[in-house]
């Protein structure tokens, strides 16, 4: 059986990934295709006790590294128990973030360098990468302005404190944002770069051309 | 003020590593010194999760690379909230395990390698390795019967299935056995070998002096 595809979406918080990723599986589906959708962290049993242990460590932050770690704990579980069992199937394994987020938001955002992040991913992932990555970068100032809202509104939805990585912003989203396009421009083979300040139609729409010539290039008919 | 003295206990579940490290806490605590205790994985709030999720992963065994991730997750925890902290104020800090136990476990025991384990503690721990370093080390045969007698213990007192790690058994703790043998060898100027049959008194003593000798030769007064 020929192996599957491995399409991952990445960008910061409020980018429209999930909106898309729904958007893009109908499309899938409407074509007879029936991708295995997963997100990370979580998207596994243990990736969800992962998940809740990154959003809320209780009352001692977590270490920059213990996060870096636990976000490969994570990748790890999901690459064996969801996405490898996919592609092996010969399925689209269809991924809400990946390794580029652990490069943009710890090797960036949080300054452990990208080279540590890629050199984790090679002892704890060994060779997977995604085939395709579709990254949605708005600019730097709407990226701001939503983490803003979405941080107000969590805030005032709770009465609490705002979690871990909403509470970040400023300099931190900014560093995280230009990681994410120092990465499209260094795979540009991998990464398809969607950026700018488009509707969710117009993103939408440069999604499925970019899976469609990928699906198409894969094909055995081709 | 002089950095302090990083010591850890290392060996096979059962071979008297808890007995020994309070023994050793109190002669220290007589002597005025006064040790930071703690254990790997746990001795953190966060590594207390890590730790609940590494002995039970619900139904879904976790991939031996989740576990090592996990592993070193809670050690980058455990070294920014206690061993560095207790090390910059001149303490001595006392680890039940540390990185020779994922290498002895998940290098050796689950086969990722000691290559991999060494490199990831690099990536996550740095430069931090202990000062001195003891590893219990009885007979492999009274190792494996000792394991054996505490897996059919858990089993009674439960009424359930062992735990992960003490499921395990035969080849598996050969492995184990085999790379704590072989990292003493390899680095004999800080793994203390205690190996043999001995009796708990017996291996007390050459705590002691290990110890001792390292505290001498750590003191500003030589």
């Amino acid at each position: 059986m020929p192996r599957g595809l491995f399409i991952t979406i990445e960008g910061l918080d409020g980018s429209g990934k999930t909106t898309q990723i729904k958007r893009l599986a109908a499309w899938m589906q409407k074509r007879g295709l029936d991708p295995v959708i997963t997100r990370q962290p979580g998207g596994t049993a243990t990736g969800d006790r992962i998940r809740a242990l990154l959003l809320d460590s209780g009352s001692t932050p977590l270490a920059p590294t213990t996060e870096m770690a636990l976000m490969f704990a994570d990748r790890a579980q999901a690459i064996a128990e969801v996405i490898e069992p996919a592609l092996a199937a010969g399925r689209i394994a269809l991924c809400d973030r990946f390794t580029d987020s652990t490069e943009a938001y710890q090797g960036g955002g949080r300054q452990l360098g990208s080279e540590r992040v890629l050199d984790l991913h090679r002892l704890i992932c060994g060779d997977l990468q995604p085939d395709l990555t579709l990254l949605l970068l708005p600019s730097l100032e709407s990226s701001l302005a939503r983490a803003r809202n979405r941080n107000e509104r969590t805030t005032a939805q709770t009465g609490q404190d705002e979690n871990r990585f909403e509470q970040e912003q400023g300099e931190f989203f900014k560093r995280v944002w230009a990681k994410y396009r120092e990465i499209a421009r260094r795979e540009p083979s991998r990464v398809v770069l969607i950026e700018g300040n488009l509707s969710i139609d117009e993103v939408y729409e440069q999604i499925v051309e970019a899976v469609s010539e990928r699906l198409v290039a894969n094909s055995p008919a081709r």
